[in-house]
């Protein structure tokens, strides 16, 4: 196969697109791709500061980098959740890859805000996925307001959002289905969401980090052995086989003539938010935030 | 495995609803569906006259036999599409199925009505499939109106509405969106349709016609090979084997959460309806409806 656009030899075919590219042609594409997933949703404009969530994973490490190439003004933020082995190793992966490419980078650590993910594991009778993905929101969006960013970025990408949107579409949960997108206007306390990968799927990110040779950490987490919604991924990467540009096509299709719909008709959940007591967060769970509580819960399991 | 209920050995496994039956226990269980389905969603009263459309496979014949023993005053229709071997294979088995259990029968040749369907496919330049299925559809309605029916029943199962809806709703369709479902009301000259079998999957009804001996026809379509929906329904089994019970649970959650939302949004499609010129049949495509269209080709090509 030939690149489509330069006709010397294709390393990348993509199937969705009916078309391949050589490396370089497959990293303009990639970038026109990011650039129209941007602007045609209106995610962020040139001089807002952006603080991009990132893991040590490829897709936010590639998410970084074309931001910043693309002379978007970024600040990377490392959450390290002190699991033994894979967070030591994906800070070390993700202080380099900002040193190699001279990027801002903040670290919180969850050890220091006495909420070491080993610890909070302990003291929840519940598995601990779903507090941490919680504690992880938190300090994101903490961070990206006290840091005076207009929008917090994620790596999400077009399997990550199908999944999800099958997910909550097989369930057909109005609240998810009224706001699921890659843009989360900013109010009541929450920072600007975005996702600006979302046209692009995992394997076009992983060439991606591939050919511009981003070391990224592949440790998958200890607590989560499987990856998140890995049957409803598996079930849209035949869809797609079978039908190549669809998964595309169910994503947009939805934020053009399915969520609007629900928004029209869903109540905002976010009527019922107030300030966390102790520590001013959003929260619609009482009068303690959930992280706060967390913390709270695993200072008594230390103390016990 | 035993019969959950009996205790004898279970002759069908049904994962979906993590149970076994034996022979005698899963037909019981079947006819708890059916009479499940037409009650919680108001499908039909008994004393209500009912057709049912049936094609001579395995889903409609089932219907047929379990709507009568329930004491519904079905009626059958058979419509001979005049496709060379297949049609009249089915012919014979849907009198013979209708002799045996002392069912009312009545047949439409569309030969008779000169819309034989290899004349048509002859005379359009287009796959025939919708073109069939709108006149199927349409000698339906027009018998189950002309006849004083209270409903027409077809019957579609669970495997077959919930690919439906999931391809809707790959499309986010809100004009199929907001209509589809087991009971759609008589309004603007179209008779009541209902889908007494919507909670049952084809294993279940296929089931059912093997252990009460139901002949049926198999001969699938020559003129489309390949089943309606397959990649769609390929990909729902896959689901529902991850995880049993997901499909109807797919199903039930859009007809409570769904759909509605989707009625409320979406115009009326009715709203532009009139009458044929030609037959009167209700109609949205100009002074003729699609059916005496094709009439029309039919005859014009026959005469060319």
């Amino acid at each position: 196969m030939k690149c489509k656009v330069c006709g010397q030899t294709a390393h990348v075919a993509l199937n969705s697109h009916n078309t391949g590219f050589c490396s370089k042609c497959f990293c303009d594409f990639f970038s026109r791709q990011v650039a129209r997933g941007i602007e045609s949703q209106k995610l962020l404009a040139k001089q807002e500061p952006v603080l991009v969530a990132i893991s040590g994973g490829k897709d936010s490490l590639s998410l970084m980098l074309e931001l910043s190439r693309q002379g978007y003004r970024v600040s990377g933020l490392f959450i390290d959740l002190a699991i033994p082995d894979s967070s030591g190793i994906a800070r070390q992966v993700v202080e380099r890859f900002c040193k190699k490419h001279g990027l801002d980078l903040q670290i919180i650590s969850l050890a220091d805000e006495g909420l070491a993910i080993p610890l909070v594991k302990a003291a929840l009778n519940r598995p601990v996925c779903s507090a941490c993905g919680k504690i992880k929101r938190h300090y994101f969006n903490r961070a990206a307001i006290d840091g005076g960013f207009a929008a917090l970025a994620t790596g999400h990408n077009l399997d990550d959002e199908t999944a999800r949107l099958l997910s909550n579409t097989m369930r057909w949960d109005g609240a998810y289905l009224s706001s699921q997108g890659p843009l989360l206007e900013a109010e009541n306390g929450f920072a600007r969401r975005i996702k600006p990968l979302w046209r692009l799927s995992e394997f076009e990110t992983a060439n991606y980090a591939f050919i511009e040779g981003i070391e990224h950490s592949c440790a998958s987490c200890p607590y989560s052995p499987g990856a998140s919604f890995t049957t409803l991924k598996n079930i849209l990467g035949r869809l797609e086989k079978a039908m190549p540009g669809r998964k595309l096509d169910f994503y947009q299709s939805f934020l053009k003539h399915g969520r609007p719909v629900f928004a029209a008709s869903a109540p905002k959940a976010e009527d019922a938010l107030k300030p966390c007591e102790n520590c001013g967060s959003p929260t619609s769970s009482g009068d303690l935030c959930g992280v706060c509580r967390i913390r709270i819960a695993v200072r008594e399991r230390i103390q016990a």
